[in-house]
C-alpha cells in the first residue's frame, strides 16, 4: 500500500483547515484544477528551455520582471533554497576574496551557499524583542556599524520578512550599502505577496520596491502557487547576473517540471489581473480578524502595536503572518498548537515555545477565519491564567568562527556527546525546523548555552535538526 | 495572456503523439488523474520531512530500496541532476585528494559535481561505433587500463544506459573496481525501467543488480512519473552515505513538493504490483514494432544486431530507445524529425545529425506505435535514396585538462571569437542539448576540431549550448 498517497487522500477528505503553506490552501482556484500529468512534458519544440530560454519561458520571465518591477527575473523550480544558493555566489568575484555581510538569522540555505562557494561571512545580528522567543529585524544601525569598519564586502544578505513576518528597513540598508557599491541580497521567501500588494497603508513595501539588488521569493508560501516554486529578481547593475544564471542552471534539474513552471506563470498572471480584488479581500479579512481578537484576555496576538520592539523601532510586521502568543494562558506553544489541531482541526504552520504561527494568504476562505476566531476565543476563556513556563531566549551567543564552513565540513571529525562539546569546534549545523535557522554553524566554537538550549528546546517539543545523530545526543566536532 | 499555460493547453487538445519524455506519455493512468493542488502540502504533522524522514517518506524510501534491491534509496525532487551532484561528492574524502575516474561522455551535471566539490577527473573514453555519430559504451578494458596505472581513485563514474540506450558492462566494471575497494557510481537516468524489467531475455540487467554502489535513476524518463522525479540507490559499504545525504539536503529545496514525491511512490507501487503485465505488454509491443520495421529499405533501425560496435562487443542496447538512422534516405536527422512532427504529428525525443530518437515506455499505446510504423514506411518509400551528407564524428579529441573545472570557472576570463580560440584554455562548457554531454569542459585546451564541430553542428540544426554568447560566435577563455 502506498502510505504517502493514502495519507494525502485522507487529508483531502478530512475537514482539516490549512493555516500553513502552500498559499493556495488546497483550493481549486480556476487555474489550479487541471490534472497534472496531462500537462507534464519535457523541452519539446515550442516549449522553450528553462536553462537557456528564448521563447515562451523567456517571455513569462519577462512578465514576472515587469509585474514585480525588476530588471530581470528567473523561475525557480527547486524552491527559494536554490535562489539563495545562486545569489550568494555573486558575493564572490574571481579576483578578490571579499566577505559577505550576512544576517545571522538566515535560513540554512544561505549557510549552504557559503559552503558551496567557500565564502567567509561576517554576521549582522538581529534585534531582540522583549518577552518573545523570536528575533526581530536587522537594523540599519547594525549594518552601518559593520560598513563603517570595512568596505571589503561582496554583498549584504538580509532575510526580510522573517518566518514570523518581521520586516527590516531594506530601503535604509540599501541606501547605506549602495553608497559603497555593495549589492543587497534579500531572502524574501516569506514576502512574495508584499511584491504584489505592498506599499499601500496596510502591507509593507516589498524588497524590490525598496531598492534591493537581488530578491528571492517563494511563490508557494504566501501566494497560490505549487510548493517548490519561487522566483529570483535582479535589479540594477551591481551583481554579476551571468554568474547567478550559471549557478542556477548548475543547481536546478536539467528536466525542469512544466507543472511547476506553469504554476508560476498562472499564479503571476492571476495576481496581475485581480491584484486589487485580492488585496482588498485579504486586507479586510485580516483587519476584521485582528479586530475580533481584541477580546482575547490571556492569549495575545503579536502585531506592530503589541510587539515590544525594544530598540528596533524601524521594523514592521507583515499582518499576513498571524502570531498567536501564549501570553498568560498557562499553555506553551506546542500545547496551543495541538489543541487547535486535535480539537478544532486547524493545522497551524508551526509551534514555537511561546507562540504559534497561522500562515494566511488571499486564498484563505471565510470559513477558515471563522473557525480560527471561534477556537481562539474558546481556548482563551478556558485558559487557566497561570503563569507561563520559562522562556527560551533565541539570542545568538555570537560564537567565534574558527574555520570557514567549507574548511569545517571537509575536515576530519568525531562524535562528541553534546554535554561535553563546549569549547570544541562544531562540524555540523544545529537548528530548529521550522524555521531552519542554525544557532550553530560548522567551524564555530560551541558555546556554553548550546547544550542547554538543545535540551530545553526538545523538552518543549521543538524539532531539533542538523546532527548526524538522529537523537541529537552527540555532535560531530573537528578533530 | 499566459503563454506557457495556453501552449500547454493547446498541446493537450492536439493529436501530437509523444515519443519523448516523460514516460507517462501524458496519459491518465489511474494514479495520474488527480488535480495537483488538492494534494500539494508542506511538512505538516503526519507527513514526514524528506530532509530527515522518520515516517511515511522513510517507509516509502525503504519500499523503493526493496523494489530495486538496494540497501537504501532516496527520493529526488530535483531530478537525476541533483543525484549525480551528490553522488560525486562521495568520491572525495576529507583526508585525501583522490581523483574520480569518469566517463568522458557524462552528462553536464557530473562536470558540475566536479566543480562543486573541486574534484580532479581522469577520463574513460567510450568506444566509437562505425557509421553513426554517437559514442558507445565504456569498455571493461578501458577501465582496466586506467586501474592498472593507479589505485588513487575515489570512485568510477559511468553513464549507462546512454541517451541512445547504450549499456556498458557494469558487472565487469564493478568486479574490477571492487577488487581495489573503489565504488562504482552509475548514472542510470535513462534506465530506471531496467531496474524493474531488466534481467530477462529481452531487457538488459539494471545497474543495482549488476553490482553498482550508487545508482541514480530518473523515474520520469522511462517510467510513468512526473518530470523532475528520480531516485538514488545505495548498495554495499564502499560509499559514505551520510555525505551523500547531507549533499542531497543541501541541493534540494527545503520545501519539497508532495506532488512530486507522491508521483514517485505511486509509480513504484504500480511497477511493483503490475510488473509482469507491464513487462509483457511493453516487450511484445516493441518486438512487433522492430519486426514490422524490417521492411524498411533506406531508413535503418539501430539495434543490437544492426549496430556496428567495432571493438565494443560486450555492449548492449536498450530496445526501449528506438534509434531511427537516416541510412540512405537522403535526409538528415533534423529533416526526418521535422517530417515526423509536421506531417505525422509524432513528436520525437531528439534529432541528431544522422538519427532520430523515439523514446518509449510501457505507457505508450497501440495507436502511437501504429502511427509511427505507418509514418516510417511512407517516408522510407518516398525517400530519394541519394547518399547522405557528411557525418559529424562525436569522437572526443581528448583535450588536455590544464586546470580543474573549479579553478577554471573561478579564474578571470575574456571573450574570444571561436575561430581564434584554438590553443586557448576554455572557461566554459560546450555541448549539444540534447543530450547535454560537453565536448569541451572549463580548464581544457581548445583543440583544432572544436570550431569546425560547433559550426558544422549548427549548420545541421543541432542546438549548441554552454557559452555566455548566445550566438556561440565567441567563447570565454582564461586570461
Amino acid at each position: 500500500m502506498d502510505k504517502l498517497r493514502s495519507a494525502l487522500e485522507q487529508l483531502q477528505k478530512s475537514d482539516m483547515y490549512p493555516f500553513h503553506m502552500p498559499g493556495h490552501k488546497r483550493r481549486e482556484i480556476d487555474y489550479l484544477t487541471q490534472s497534472s500529468y496531462l500537462k507534464d512534458i519535457t523541452e519539446i519544440d515550442g516549449f522553450d528551455n528553462l536553462h537557456c530560454p528564448e521563447g515562451i519561458i523567456k517571455e513569462e520571465q519577462e512578465f514576472a520582471a515587469s509585474l514585480f518591477g525588476a530588471k530581470e527575473s528567473f523561475f525557480l523550480i527547486n524552491g527559494s533554497s536554490v535562489g539563495v544558493l545562486a545569489a550568494i555566489a555573486a558575493a564572490k568575484d574571481s579576483d578578490s576574496e571579499k566577505k559577505i555581510l550576512m544576517g545571522r538569522n538566515s535560513h540554512k540555505s544561505a549557510y549552504n551557499g557559503l559552503y558551496l562557494w567557500d565564502i567567509r561571512a561576517e554576521y549582522l545580528y538581529p534585534r531582540q524583542y522583549r518577552g518573545v522567543s523570536f528575533v526581530g529585524a536587522i537594523s540599519v544601525k547594525e549594518v552601518e556599524r559593520a560598513l563603517s569598519k570595512s568596505n571589503d564586502y561582496g554583498a549584504v544578505f538580509i532575510t526580510s520578512p522573517t518566518y514570523e513576518g518581521i520586516i527590516s528597513d531594506i530601503k535604509g540598508i540599501c541606501e547605506l550599502a549602495h553608497q559603497k557599491d555593495i549589492p543587497v541580497i534579500v531572502d524574501e521567501a516569506h514576502g512574495a505577496h508584499l511584491g504584489i500588494f505592498g506599499g499601500d497603508d496596510y502591507f509593507p513595501l516589498g524588497a524590490i520596491a525598496s531598492g534591493a539588488d537581488v530578491v528571492i521569493q517563494s511563490l508557494h508560501k504566501t501566494l497560490p502557487s505549487l510548493t517548490q516554486t519561487a522566483v529570483l529578481h535582479i535589479q540594477g547593475d551591481l551583481v554579476d547576473v551571468k554568474k547567478i544564471k550559471s549557478r542556477l542552471s548548475m543547481l536546478q534539474s536539467s528536466s525542469p517540471s512544466y507543472i511547476l513552471m506553469e504554476s508560476i506563470s498562472a499564479c503571476l498572471h492571476a495576481c496581475d489581473e485581480y491584484r486589487e480584488d485580492y488585496r482588498n479581500h485579504y486586507k479586510s479579512r485580516l483587519q476584521s480578524f485582528y479586530k475580533e481578537m481584541k477580546s482575547l484576555s490571556r492569549l495575545k496576538l503579536l502585531t506592530n502595536e503589541t510587539l515590544d520592539k525594544g530598540q528596533a523601532e524601524e521594523t514592521m510586521k507583515d499582518p499576513g503572518k498571524i502570531l498567536i502568543h501564549v501570553g498568560s494562558s498557562g499553555l506553551n506553544g506546542r500545547q496551543l498548537y495541538d489543541i487547535l489541531r486535535e480539537r478544532y482541526h486547524l493545522q497551524m504552520e508551526m509551534a514555537a515555545v511561546d507562540y504559534v504561527i497561522a500562515m494566511t494568504s488571499f486564498a484563505d476562505d471565510e470559513e477558515g477565519f471563522l473557525r480560527l476566531e471561534t477556537a481562539l476565543k474558546e481556548i482563551d476563556q478556558e485558559a487557566s491564567g497561570s503563569e507561563r513556563g520559562h522562556l527560551i531566549s533565541m539570542e545568538f551567543d555570537r560564537p567565534e568562527a574558527v574555520y570557514t564552513i567549507r574548511q569545517a565540513l571537509e575536515a576530519e571529525k568525531e562524535q562528541v556527546p553534546l554535554s561535553e562539546s563546549i569549547g570544541r569546534i562544531s562540524g555540523e549545523f544545529l537548528y530548529f525546523y521550522p524555521p531552519g535557522i542554525p544557532f550553530l554553524v560548522p567551524g564555530e566554537r560551541i558555546g556554553e548555552t548550546v547544550p542547554d538550549l538543545a535540551r530545553e528546546a526538545k523538552n518543549n517539543g521543538l524539532i531539533l535538526q542538523g546532527t548526524e545523530d538522529s537523537l541529537q545526543k552527540q555532535i560531530l566536532c573537528i578533530k
